[in-house]
């Protein structure tokens, strides 16, 4: 069984806004076995929305659509699907009631539109929203669904949820997909692809292997399926075997794996926190904040973080983090000597338990020969032991300042699971 | 001229990643007056690319295709793309020598995937990734453009502008489009559409008014556009008459409006403070450091932003800001009392001429009947004269952070200005 979405409006082809229903959607499908072979977008004019369809049904068993309903919109997708699949119009009873009682909840006269609103292709099975005012519709034609959704996003959820997956999972009793997802970080999607190449070209046919990179990250994602009966066992069979596969994968990378599923670097580093009883705050120069607001991005994070400095002047790395005149003089801001001064620092001035101190010139400006747009010096340290490491990226301000993110946190796991 | 975005990859299929790459797309070839007539995604698979450019290139004249370029093996759009155009493959010294390059300047040694990496299909016209190792290509074929670029955002970006969209413009000469922008903070789109309704129903037909929302702020967009040949003088006269409208606009909300075109509020923020030669820096709870990010992102921000103080804790507060413990205890972290000793107290710990504090419930925890998740109180100060302003925001964590920001550097704003 194959599903494609199509999202109408013109709002998505001139870049207004950005599609999240379609990730959303193609997660929830996903996760209970449902494909989604392709996606595209049209604009809202009946010529387009025939189109769109006509193709996604080419390549598709199912079509969901979002987008296109709704009382301030032009109704086009309605009446074009009803000319579609040849079906009249007629006023909806159910629906309309629906309606009313919404806004009588909500302590306002049901406007005129309504009816209009109400008033829905005759072949069409009704999706009722609860949570809003343009219901679902589930037409079938030559073998094939097609469902339109509304494209708000939490009525496109509610509908889905409660309407369409419980549907189509009876319907097509789809085969499960596992998924297992490794997060890394601090290694390039090349060089990890060497370091587990045999481990990739041995793995069987039923089990990919994905590489989702982003700044400073990759993910690993191995997805096993298989072509017979969705029975628990055999799913159960699946499961055993890609956790095996996963287990193998994180043996050949232990350095660069900081966490599994959806956990971001800042989860993890704050949960060892928690579970070494350790408190935890930054000195930052280059990235100016932006580590402690990755921390604080955590709820709960005031659990072991109480606070940073961000010390992008020499009078206020001199005067708040206690970096000696001489070592900035002799050794400038970005240097190895001044971020284990300014980690040392924060240990006092924050009353830390464990501190991160970055400098570094984000650029575009401030470069010189010797240290080029991009060095960016970082030091962690617990009062015993301090470790500093140089980093050099790119040129580009803001990419600079993520990246210098990603790799310091990074730092900072390892350095409390004293790998370094 | 019409185009299509083509995005490849399996990871937007199954909803892994959100698809920012088509809105900035389809944002900037609106802009120069280049349609997106439709938008699809395909998984890397061979038969689903070629399947997904026939498609595209079945419904438009240019087809853009991000993603599926990279060192690692589950990329084989640049094979599918010389299969289909009956290209052979050749090594390119010159990617070669630009990948080599950018290794060097990073300090590590080239991998040998970058081999792989710089042998691309001899038809192709080969656009110069400067900020990464996956190159641009160009095809031309019956009449169609074919543009096959890497899916990361900044290398994506940097093709585009850089290659991509100054090739379409010369090639096609696009009826010019005369956009005017102006940037609003702190009303939401409802309320100025009702202030600004008479000003929109008088618009003349060649231009249109479109809002542009994001948390906290609202772009409006003047578009004006003409029938007639796209002659310097008719151009001359579109632009006089957007620009008169403009003003128009302005003169109705001068209170709303913070810039025009693309800056951003920091930029703004930056600008004023160059200008009155003052020094500004930022005590923060809540928002975590992450004004501080805001401000600092913006290059040459040093000149004006000596520091910040992240204080999460009671004790930061007083020992960094010398908030008094029984204002603490009084009126608790998240209230005026505290945020104006904040803000009184980062003048002086930073050495600041302006200073501002923000103190709050971030959420999702820690909400009271009385202060609920999303208050938050600000303050601006320069010592002489402190203002305070309280918001409630949402239930959302990272919104609440995100739209914190916005208002208070638009607070910071309207008191440099003195319109607070």
């Amino acid at each position: 069984m194959q599903t494609h979405l199509l999202t109408i409006g013109d709002e998505i082809l001139i870049g207004q806004i950005v599609d999240t229903n379609s990730p959303w959607m193609s997660r929830e499908l996903n996760l209970r076995g449902m494909a989604v072979s392709g996606k595209s977008s049209v604009g809202d004019t009946r010529q387009a929305i025939i189109d769109g369809i006509e193709h996604a049904a080419s390549r598709a068993d199912v079509v969901i659509m979002t987008g296109g309903l709704g009382p301030t919109k032009d109704d086009i997708t309605k009446k074009t699907l009803a000319e579609m699949f040849g079906s009249g119009m007629a006023f909806h009873p159910e629906t309309y009631q629906q309606i009313e009682s919404y806004f009588t909840k909500v302590g306002r006269p049901t406007p005129p539109a309504m009816r209009d609103q109400s008033t829905l292709p005759e072949k069409a099975l009704i999706l009722r929203n609860k949570v809003g005012t343009a219901p679902g519709m589930w037409f079938e034609d030559k073998g094939k669904i097609y469902i339109s959704l509304p494209g708000v996003p939490f009525e496109m959820e509610y509908l889905m949820t409660a309407e369409v997956l419980p549907r189509l999972q009876q319907r097509f009793q789809p085969q499960p997909i596992i998924h297992r997802t490794l997060l890394t970080a601090g290694e390039g999607e090349s060089n990890i692809a060497k370091r587990i190449e045999a481990f990739e070209d041995a793995l069987p046919p039923q089990i990919k292997l994905a590489y989702l990179p982003a700044l400073g990250q990759v993910r690993l994602r191995l997805s096993g399926t298989w072509d017979g009966a969705p029975t628990p066992e055999a799913e159960a069979q699946m499961t055993a075997l890609v956790e095996s596969k996963k287990s193998e994968l994180l043996a050949l990378i232990p350095d660069l794996v900081y966490g599994e599923e959806k956990e971001s670097l800042e989860e993890v580093v704050g949960k060892i926190l928690i579970s070494q009883h350790k408190k935890f705050g930054t000195a930052e120069s280059c990235t100016g904040g932006y580590v402690a607001h990755l921390i604080t991005s955590v709820p709960g994070s005031s659990e072991y973080f109480p606070g940073s400095v961000v010390s992008y002047s020499y009078e206020m790395k001199e005067k708040l983090l206690n970096v000696r005149p001489e070592t900035l003089q002799k050794f400038g801001a970005v240097s190895e000597e001044t971020v284990r001064e300014m980690a040392l620092g924060a240990l006092d001035t924050l009353g830390l338990d464990v501190s991160l101190a970055i400098s570094g010139i984000a650029g575009p400006g401030g470069g010189m020969p010797e240290k080029p747009v991009g060095t960016v010096w970082m030091a962690v340290s617990d009062r015993e032991r301090t470790v500093a490491i140089k980093h050099v990226f790119g040129r580009d301000r803001i990419k600079n300042i993520q990246l210098t993110g990603t790799y310091a946190l990074n730092l900072v796991r390892k350095f409390l699971l004293g790998q370094v």
